[in-house]
């Protein structure tokens, strides 16, 4: 079947990709929709410096990205989908043929759980084709669009970002760049009632988003520091900042232009090597929560608040493209006021 | 008067410091004891350093140390101390002469609260004499030997980090460095009632400090890596990590080291520049709680358990010189296993 790969550094259509065969506990599906994730162009990118990390890194379960994954091969990547139930594997009970679905990028194996993304082996989004796994399916009720359901993935992250965040009524939320995670933030900001929600982003297309996506106040950071828009608009309240731009620097800039006891959440996915001034988290005894991804509660929460309208990914769709257009659509995403979204529809 | 001062990176005596009048709301005390801070000893090798980050950091309230501190002139010193009440400034109800008194090492002016610390102005607990706030001063109780009475500050240091780390009784605790920090650390965990605290120094004497103080495991991370003796002692509880250590590097390997959903508590201060790999963090959802000081509740509580016997700091004190021996005090203190608190005693 045809799907698309990243190897070598390069992303192309590999027209022979192997069908998947769906085992025991397994189900094959067909591809409806996948969003193009800024991990994924990172990772496209900074792939080969994100393994020496993680091979470094120790206190994670065994079965981990960077062990079995090799660049020199081919890279199936897309966690962001939406699918129709072909078959199940032997022994597997599962929806009926024809239930559009989605589901957690992982895959229930004997070995453990294994990621639907920079795999080597399992064909993700970017295909024709895919496997999940049987008890993980959420049927997408409502008779709901399947590829705004594709943004359930992308959008969980926002809503485990502010439940990381333990954000409460009283504080107030400085949102650092609006591309589709910082609006993810914004959007779960809002559901979760925060009544000041400030955001900036130097694109004009993506200030646009975010206000409508709930923040309460837009910045341009070129002509507002963030700092300072927060102190003019966030009304005394005790902040919460989420950091969506995941590049190095940022984490450090924060550090040093925040207010006394800000809470500092990290959803940014930033690759490469950073510095850090510890003095400026010490004197202001600042606290910092990374995050990433999102539990299967977040996930099927975020599909109920898509599919009862409470949350509209419409707007964030700014573009859909088939496999062969997927070369093209990462370089598309590099500029922010071009683009937001971009859906992958086989 | 008598003081020891830092000028342009030198320990001295000075034979002429100015003698401190006592101006309205303030009082005039005779230093007893005053503890040897490692910041000062940071201080007096990166000061310069720290100050330039400090007038880089924005968020702090107006009044801070950057602004106004020449090292080129005298800096005064020494915010670990008890002292015995002379006289009061007028128109200020105070203790009566002849009280024994410690208090939080800050002066209330008509222009904000001043740090007595790191000050070309205000003399500190290693004089002969120094200013106090009258409303600020805390009687020692129980007729406590004011040299015990001094270690009120750094063991206060310790309960703040107990306090914002959250620990509760299901958590364990990782102790990295055991000066005194960290000793103030294992004390305040101790009793706060917490089973298993696991303390690591590279120094012998450090560690049966540890232990004395209260870590339940102390292990020497060159025969034992921190975390994989957390691993062997923890009992897989949640694990809460306090950073005394301080030099560049440690927080980093925290985060690559560390469990998934560690929290780390850097108590530690690094007024150095660092290095940071946020995929660490990102990758465990690890949290980052920076500390500094105290507030006045937690103060008093550490003086109240000193006095009653809750809180043995005894053990601490490894050695006593007067204004003459600082200077060789401070370079003693760089050998770990020679001593842990030196007291000045005036």
């Amino acid at each position: 079947m045809r799907a698309v790969s990243l190897k070598s550094g390069r992303i192309y259509v590999r027209e022979d990709a192997p069908e998947p065969q769906p085992g025991f506990g397994e189900v094959l599906v067909q591809v409806k929709a996948c969003g193009i994730c800024g991990s994924d162009l990172h990772f496209a990118k900074h792939g080969a410096q994100m393994l020496r990390v993680a091979k470094e890194m120790r206190g994670l379960p065994p079965v981990s990205v960077a062990e079995e994954l090799d660049l020199d091969r081919d890279v199936y990547m897309g966690h962001e989908f939406s699918a129709e139930v072909l078959e199940a594997g032997p022994d597997t009970e599962t929806l009926p043929a024809g239930t559009l679905v989605t589901a957690l990028p992982v895959l229930l194996t004997m070995s453990g759980v294994k990621p639907i993304v920079y795999s080597n082996e399992t064909p993700g989004g970017y295909g024709e084709r895919m496997l999940l796994s049987a008890p993980l399916l959420l049927e997408i009720p409502n008779g709901l669009d399947p590829r705004h359901a594709a943004l359930t993935e992308p959008m969980a992250v926002g809503l485990h970002a502010v439940n990381k965040s333990g954000i409460g009524p009283a504080d107030g939320a400085l949102v650092l760049g609006c591309g589709p995670v910082g609006l993810a933030v914004i959007a779960a900001l809002r559901l979760r009632g925060i009544e000041t929600i400030v955001a900036t982003d130097l694109s004009p297309t993506r200030r646009s988003l975010a206000a409508t996506m709930g923040a309460t106040e837009v910045v341009d950071p070129a002509a507002e520091p963030a700092f300072d828009a927060w102190q003019r608009a966030g009304g005394g309240r005790p902040l919460v900042c989420f950091e969506a731009i995941g590049v190095p620097g940022i984490i450090d800039s924060v550090l040093r232009d925040a207010p006394h006891s800000t809470r500092l959440v990290v959803v940014g996915v930033c690759m490469e090597a950073d510095h850090l001034t510890p003095f400026f988290g010490i004197s202001k005894e600042l606290n910092v929560q990374f995050c990433l991804g999102y539990d299967p509660m977040e996930f099927a929460a975020t599909l109920r608040s898509i599919a009862e309208g409470d949350l509209d990914v419409a707007p964030l769709i700014t573009g859909e493209v088939d496999l062969d257009g997927v070369a093209g659509a990462f370089d598309a995403l590099a500029n922010p006021d071009q683009h937001c979204k971009i859906l992958v529809t086989p």
